[in-house]
């Protein structure tokens, strides 16, 4: 779905998962189905791997760097699903929706808005510990999260990359944002 | 055209711009050659505004934070060029194109890769001088672009927002990302 929703047809989708059309409609009712799957599974995975960092042992700083480091590990291993994810965040669908698809999609909403207020609060406890500069709290969280979905924009995956090499450039991209590029 | 190039239709053209159909045809030859043009104002826009702080007094701080504070301006206030901008670094175009347009085409992706060279050689300058941190120039300069333009994605104009908070706004932002969160 790289190409983003509007432009993808239920055919590119059958083509990218080796399906037929009829299979893909057999287990989703329309390609909003298919994106509100996506977008839960997304969510559900990103959430998995970050919050256990917000609620560990260190300062706000040391939570804030192995959050986003955990957020950008799974980026880089899911770009598929954060590609969705981010979608979601870009705008509103367009189409005229059913009353199960927009609770569907006020329920992920939430879901994210929690996530990002995770985020918030340590940015927060950073601030209160003095591990972090007295930055504005909104603007902080806010221009982290979306610097670290911006990776998105020029990350491809290299083949034969390990673990280790995607986990160290995710620390060196944290380090820049989190660190900043002066003293 | 904020819904992505691929999804939109000549009539939305049309309509954002309260002119025929038939109007646009007349000036454009296809979708594709409204695309080119707008990607070159695009870039001779954010380009006139930044380029005079590239060599301007100071140091390479300075210099790139100066700089980064123009590119903010300019997406801000010409969110619907930055955003054709963005869809050309976010990846190629699916159809096929014409020799004059791959050309162009080209010719537009050069333009831009001598911009982000220009913030690279200034981010070398300020580690140069001592004013940045001893990072990697490459990802540093690449985080940074990246992180610039990813404001495009929460930012929205609000009305009777004056060109001193505009400004102001993108003063707090470049300090986030050349200060970072910590000291």
């Amino acid at each position: 779905m790289t190409a983003g929703f509007a432009a993808t047809t239920i055919d590119d989708i059958a083509r990218d998962v080796g399906a037929t059309k009829g299979l893909v409609y057999y287990h989703f009712r329309s390609k909003f189905d298919i994106f509100l799957a996506a977008y839960g599974e997304g969510m559900r995975r990103v959430r998995e791997r970050v919050e256990p960092h917000a609620d560990g042992p260190g300062t706000g700083r040391d939570r804030l760097v192995a959050m986003s480091i955990a957020h950008l590990v799974n980026l880089m291993e899911d770009l598929a699903y954060h590609h969705v994810v981010h979608q979601a965040v870009r705008g509103e669908p367009s189409t005229a929706l059913k009353t199960r698809q927009r609770d569907a999609l006020l329920a992920l909403n939430r879901l994210r808005k929690d996530y990002e207020q995770m985020f918030h609060r340590v940015v927060v406890d950073g601030i209160d510990d003095g591990s972090l500069r007295r930055v504005d709290p909104a603007l902080a969280t806010r221009t982290l999260l979306s610097n670290l979905n911006a990776v998105d924009m020029w990350y491809r995956r290299v083949e034969g990359q390990s673990g280790d090499e995607l986990h160290d450039l995710a620390r060196r991209i944290v380090d820049l944002l989190i660190g900043g590029l002066a003293d």
